[in-house]
C-alpha cells in the first residue's frame, strides 16, 4: 500500500453538485407524480397502456424522462465521486452541466414529442464522457505516480 | 490540493450498514422471484397486465415494491460514501432507519394496498432528508475548513 | 477522527474497471437501440405487448438484458469503491469477472431465452459476493484496527 490520495478541499463543490442533483431527481419525481393526477395513472402502474388511457403516450414520455435519468444516476455518481478526488473543479463544472442537461431532457421528453428530449439533452452525454475521462485520468495517475 | 480528508475509523459502521442493505435488496428481488411464481408472471415479463393475469395489480404491487428501492438505491448509497467521511455514526444510524423503512415500505406495497407502503415506509424519507445534510456538511466543511 | 485511510495506488484499477464497465453498458444501451429499431419499439414505449408486436418477447428479453445490469449497477459501484480501498487488486479482479459475466448475461438473454442469461451470468452474482466480501472487510478493518 505504498500510495497515498487525499482529498482536495475543493472536493466539497463534487459533494455540493450531487445534493443538488438529488433535489433534481426529486423534483422529477415529483413532476410523475403531478402527472399520475393528471392523466389518471394510479400506482402500481408504471407506464400506462393506450388500451386503458388516452394519454399514455402523455404520461409514458413524462415518466421515461425521469427513469431514463435515474438510469443514467449510478454512473454519475460513481464517476463523481472517483474522477473528482483528482480534478475536483473540472468534475464539479461538468456535474453542474449535467444536471442543467438533464433538467432540459426531462422537460423536452415531457412536451410528449420524445425527440424534443435531445435539444439540450443531449449534452448530458457530453457531460458523461468528461466525467470518464477524468475518472480514466485518476486511476491512471494512481498508478504512475 | 491543499486539502486533507481521511476516512474516521467509525466509517466501517458505514461499510458494514450499506453491505447489509445489499442483503436487503437481495431478499426483496428474491420475493419478487417467489411473487412470479405464485401469480404465474413470467421472465421477461417486468409488470403484469390485468388483460392478461387476474392478480396483476399484486404482483405489480410486489414489482414495485422493490423497483422504486432500486430507484433510490444510488442516492442512498451516494449519500452515505460522502456523508459518512465526516459524520460517519450519523450516517450509518440513518443508513440502518433507512434500511428498516425500506423493508416496511416493501412489506406495505407488497399488501397490494399501494397506499400501505408509506405507513412506516415514510420514514425512508426522512432518512435520505437527514443524510442529504450530511453530505452538504461535508461538502461545506471541505470548502471552509 | 483518529482512523486513517489512504487509498493505495492499486486504486487506479478499480477506477479503470468501473469506467469499462461504463463503457460494457453504453453498448448494452445501443443494443437496445438497435432492437428498438429491428423490432419496431417506438419510444416512449419500455416493454412491448404481445397484443400489439409480435416480436414483443424477443424485445424485452434485450431490454431486461439491460435493464436487470441496471439494477445491479449501484450495488457493483458502491462494493467497488469501498471494497476497492482495503482490497483494489482483489477489487479490480472481481469486477472484471463481474463485468464478462454481465456481457454474457446480455447475449445470453438476448437470444430470447431468458434461461439462457445464466449460463455464463450467474458468475456476476460469485463476482458480487465477492465483492461483499472484500466491503465487510474493509468495514470490519476499519474498526478493529
Amino acid at each position: 500500500m505504498a500510495g497515498v490520495e487525499l482529498l482536495p478541499k475543493e472536493y466539497g463543490y463534487v459533494a455540493i453538485v450531487l445534493v443538488l442533483y438529488c433535489f433534481l431527481n426529486f423534483w422529477m419525481a415529483a413532476q410523475v407524480g403531478s402527472a399520475r393526477k393528471r392523466y389518471k395513472v394510479f400506482y402500481p402502474t408504471m407506464y400506462a397502456t393506450e388500451a386503458e388511457n388516452k394519454d399514455a403516450k402523455l404520461f409514458n414520455c413524462v415518466q421515461r424522462g425521469h427513469q431514463n435519468s435515474l438510469e443514467m444516476m449510478p454512473m454519475f455518481f460513481m464517476l463523481m465521486i472517483l474522477g473528482g478526488i483528482r480534478h475536483p473543479l473540472i468534475c464539479a463544472s461538468l456535474g453542474v452541466v449535467y444536471s442543467v442537461a438533464r433538467f432540459f431532457y426531462f422537460k423536452g421528453y415531457s412536451t410528449g414529442d420524445p425527440t424534443k428530449r435531445f435539444t439540450i439533452g443531449k449534452y448530458s452525454f457530453l457531460a458523461m464522457l468528461g466525467l470518464m475521462i477524468c475518472t480514466i485520468s485518476f486511476g491512471v495517475n494512481m498508478l504512475i505516480a
